[in-house]
């Protein structure tokens, strides 16, 4: 939806704020009424995203605490848009400096500037910052919760590579309780371990690591995705390359099944306890872009954190020569282990936004 | 947009019809008045996509000639709706022979089954049947046209890979004018050959394969995309994912930069004949959602064909019982040689939709 | 919604084609799978509407049969987009004459050249013509069905006013079915005679007449329309307001309501037969922009056709000089007499939408 | 656009907050980069519609100071979400009393809580209070300056009725500084002195008064408006109606005009130093749905307000039965005073939209 700032058709998350402003916030509308919300219940998925929690993340402080300021009443959801705030405490540093001219790898500096001319709020990314999905976040929160409560939906997403290292089993819905019990999100403890060392390596040596998240959705009802353009798949994905640093989706087998003969690729039925379900899921729980019953998942890719301390040759815009630039100040050496409630929460708002649409989920509770 | 069946915020494309009704067709609505368009500039990438022209696809013999029935008049657009129309011939299978009640594994069936009641059109896979994708190739020849006469943008996208298959060299734009000289659409006539050879074996063996597009395009301006939830690649990848069959995407070094330092994975800066570039494009054209001015390079997994003839094990939906099937009728044993310009119709129609949105193409020319 | 050719949020008419071109037609997007339509539900209301009928409107012979050419199979809808054409039969005239360079007063000549430079279809009108109501009527005869098929809403418009002769008598239900027991569409049968000498009159004189229509819906649901901004005020105006010629809108006691005290105005609530109902009904069915369950009343304010054949004083675009014009041709004297199923379609279209929105019709029957 | 809080395509206004809870607020999306913009632009047209400023409005007393909490950095737009906000502070009234039963006539009580069942939150009219204009007003501030500082625009709204009180000349621009010299917010001087005694006088006998407010936008480009749904009178009016109490939109001659001839009613072209021009302007500067570059002129119906208190009959929705009724506390016997600001907000946003749109406006200034 244009302009960019909002995400969904029938629940819309409205994303506002800059990194270094007053505040950072988000408007969800839509939301059906009767929904039993607190700020709680926010803050929870906020904290899990929060950085500064540990050695391997960013080390600014930021209190993040949501404050929710309309659309809730007597701890009840009222059908009006839903406004959720953070103040921005932790921005002091020489805020108005002058816009850097040595051009960042890797950031958004250069297009942006080009866009906005001058106008653009720079200070500490501003709108590019990664600090802006909390807003989604906010927003999430109250979808996840709306899932859950209304369908028994439930989204879970965790950190299954960090640079080459991998988990080495299957996800199973088992492993849910250990995403959160380390500070990667990978429920593998040795591989998290391996995860950890990996990043502090990275961090060591000025430079940063990406990794792939993976996303499992149970319980989706069968028929969610509009067909042609509003297919699960491309809303879906739709809301993950908002994610600052994703340049990959893939969905079931991804490419890996693009390498498959379709006999080993089709997932066939079968009837267990008297519902239709697949043996396989290399669908990811999607045909013809609609759900088809089975668990939803997803595989997002995310690049490198372009922030590293390293010395890098680069241009400067204004005298359109070559140089070097060191980026300096504080930044993740890799920002996946940040990302599971912000894809769990993207997630959230598009499958409750599509059982909105089909009427899956009533209006008002 | 809700509700399904447009693309596009600025320029939309909606899309009609089914595989064995009437018709298919598109209403392209935001294009602006004054372009000179005429039949056979969206006849041209129709026949690159139709059925029926080689050994290695759907044996089915579809006339596809499109019909302007309005928003063209002398030869050039006039800023209304532009209506184009395919009257389908080649219809007259069983169309009315009951709805089968074995599900087809790798299927739309049962999720529309479920979610369209007995109402869905069935016929020919309806409105999930690839054959819609000419609806987009309709619009997208039109976006193509405007973009090339207005801001020199070009799109070309290839099959760089068929099963296991893989081009052996990089892409360069030198083999551009090979894309179309053989069957299955790959710039590398080696690797074609034995692409074509392993589609043909496929096909002996009643099965089929998937592969990978590659999409690349060059001349875009600086500056196109608007964050946060309208960036190309979230509006690129949602184009994508409304193809059948596409189950990953991916921007520049996408699933494989994961794996690598942000040393390795930042696109360093240079200047060029006066101009900013990078040196690599791991990018793939694309910081903070908005286009820098590098080629935009997209990678596109599609899954194998789910319909072949060999005998799987399936449930029927009416006695709840497991099964076997064996799906007759013709089919391609593999369409990604078909989707080029289904691609290439999706990336144009996006990216002319934002140089819309940002002000670089104006309402009249 | 952009570009301005569709209207609806999740039941969208896109409305395509010009008076002179090829066909006119509509694609209605997001109608509920297993409504039972048929062609002549639609063509009983395009023969309300159209011309060469009788006497008092433009003497152009139109065929007008509508063909369906997708969205319906079986006899049902299938939840695909439904698109219907016309093909234009009746534009052999002059189609490629120049552009008159005369400005004619009160057309939209002047805005359109300045708009669309020389690449607007001027022919018969065009985009502007008002022919193309037809394709509202297209869509609305659907929504209409769905209306009464699924909630028992009827909507019916009549012409209350034709210049100064207005009908002597409130509108009440029993009149419906003398609406059109006569060419102007007006329930009184006396005073729809005077209407109809008044604009054979004003024919003769080579002039126009205006006139109003009342718009009046019954068994509409409380709770329709969504606050702020889509209020069923809001979307019914914004529907109104796309007639070419309409000037005015008003609902319930509307503008004389405005000369009213307070407790002259408001309606006293009762109850009858266990329904909690309104004494009087000035807000015309809506309060807070929802409906209230009493019938939705609208009056529509037309303005006098632009076209008429006395000579009238204007400018010449070209020399940028004043001069004289006689437009020539068959054009209406009055437009009001055609109106009512186009009013009719854009009410049901809205209050469908609305219907939709808020989960009072499901999107599968 | 749904879900209802939102107006706008290109620059989107999203309302949120409620009468009597924490905040009341804005986000204006869409803004170009590079406007200079500060809290006092907005503080002004704020303190325009503010209550408890004279006799005739409400007596409470709100501070009403808006802050801007993002999108404005150095005294300039960005390009990104402009939010901003109005706390409430005197709402401690028994915020938490029960809902009432009685059905104040006129109110939207009874549509709200069948809508939203017993959520919605009623405290102060929540979401449907007047109160909740204000944030149109802040980011009408915004467009209306952005009009004027890139298109010379002009838009200036008055009272022209008030019960049956009426101005007895045509307004001219001459009159503009006269509209805020008086409490009514009327031109001429001897009209606002009979209306704010027949205002007082309504207050004394516990009734209430409605209105008439006109609107005139000067220096339009001639090409704003999109045909055929998203007409600048589509687009307007639906704006309109989104102020509670408006019950009727007419432009130019509107009502008047649907009794007149087509010669009487045509405005004739003509050329003025070098410009065409209408010498009459019954058209309202919209012909066919487009801006023809001479003023916009609308006329906006209000119905008196509901809140009185006289004793009124009613129904108890609890048990029911008829009763009696006597709202109390404080409240405007006349909101018309109050709207001018509010119209020439939406008027401001609606026409800047078209800008954009147009590409009359650039997306960065």
């Amino acid at each position: 939806m244009l302009p960019g700032s909002s995400i969904g058709q029938r629940l819309v998350l409205t994303s506002f704020g800059e990194s270094h402003g007053k505040s950072i916030g988000a408007v969800l509308d839509g939301c059906p009424a009767g929904l039993e919300i607190d700020e709680k219940d926010i803050q929870k998925m906020l904290d899990q995203r929060k950085p500064g929690q540990n050695l391997i993340s960013t080390q600014r402080k930021e209190g993040d605490v949501v404050e929710i300021i309309s659309g809730v009443f007597r701890g009840h959801t009222t059908g009006a848009p839903i406004t959720m705030v953070i103040w921005n405490s932790d921005q002091k540093s020489k805020d108005y400096e002058n816009l850097k001219t040595k051009l960042r790898p890797g950031h958004s500096d250069y297009p942006a500037m080009i866009k906005y001319n001058q106008y653009n709020d720079h200070r500490g990314g501003g709108r590019f910052s990664g600090r802006l999905t909390a807003t989604h976040v906010m927003g999430g929160a109250i979808a996840r919760k709306l899932l859950k409560v209304t369908l028994g939906i439930e989204t879970n997403s965790f950190t299954s590579q960090i640079g080459k290292i991998k988990m080495e089993r299957e996800f199973n819905e088992k492993m849910i309780n250990s995403i959160y019990k380390n500070e990667v999100r990978c429920p593998e403890t040795k591989t998290a371990k391996m995860m950890r060392t990996s990043i502090l390596d990275a961090r060591k040596k000025g430079d940063s690591l990406g990794g792939i998240i993976e996303s499992v959705t149970t319980n989706v009802p069968v028929g969610l995705g509009e067909p042609i353009f509003s297919s699960l798949e491309s809303d879906l994905s739709k809301a993950m390359f908002s994610i600052p640093s994703v340049k990959g989706v893939e969905f079931g087998s991804g490419f890996k099944g693009s390498e498959l003969y379709g006999s080993e690729n089709n997932d066939l039925y079968t009837v267990k306890r008297g519902k239709i379900i697949t043996k396989t899921n290399n669908s990811g729980g999607i045909l013809g872009g609609i759900s088809n019953g089975m668990p939803i998942t997803m595989r997002i890719a995310f690049k490198p954190a372009s922030s590293i301390s390293q010395k890098q040759s680069t241009v400067d815009i204004k005298t359109k020569k070559e140089t070097t630039l060191q980026v300096k100040g504080r930044h993740d050496p890799c920002v996946v282990p940040r990302a599971p409630p912000v894809v769990d929460s993207l997630v959230a708002l598009t499958i409750a936004d599509h059982a909105l649409i089909s009427g899956q989920i009533k209006p008002v509770l």
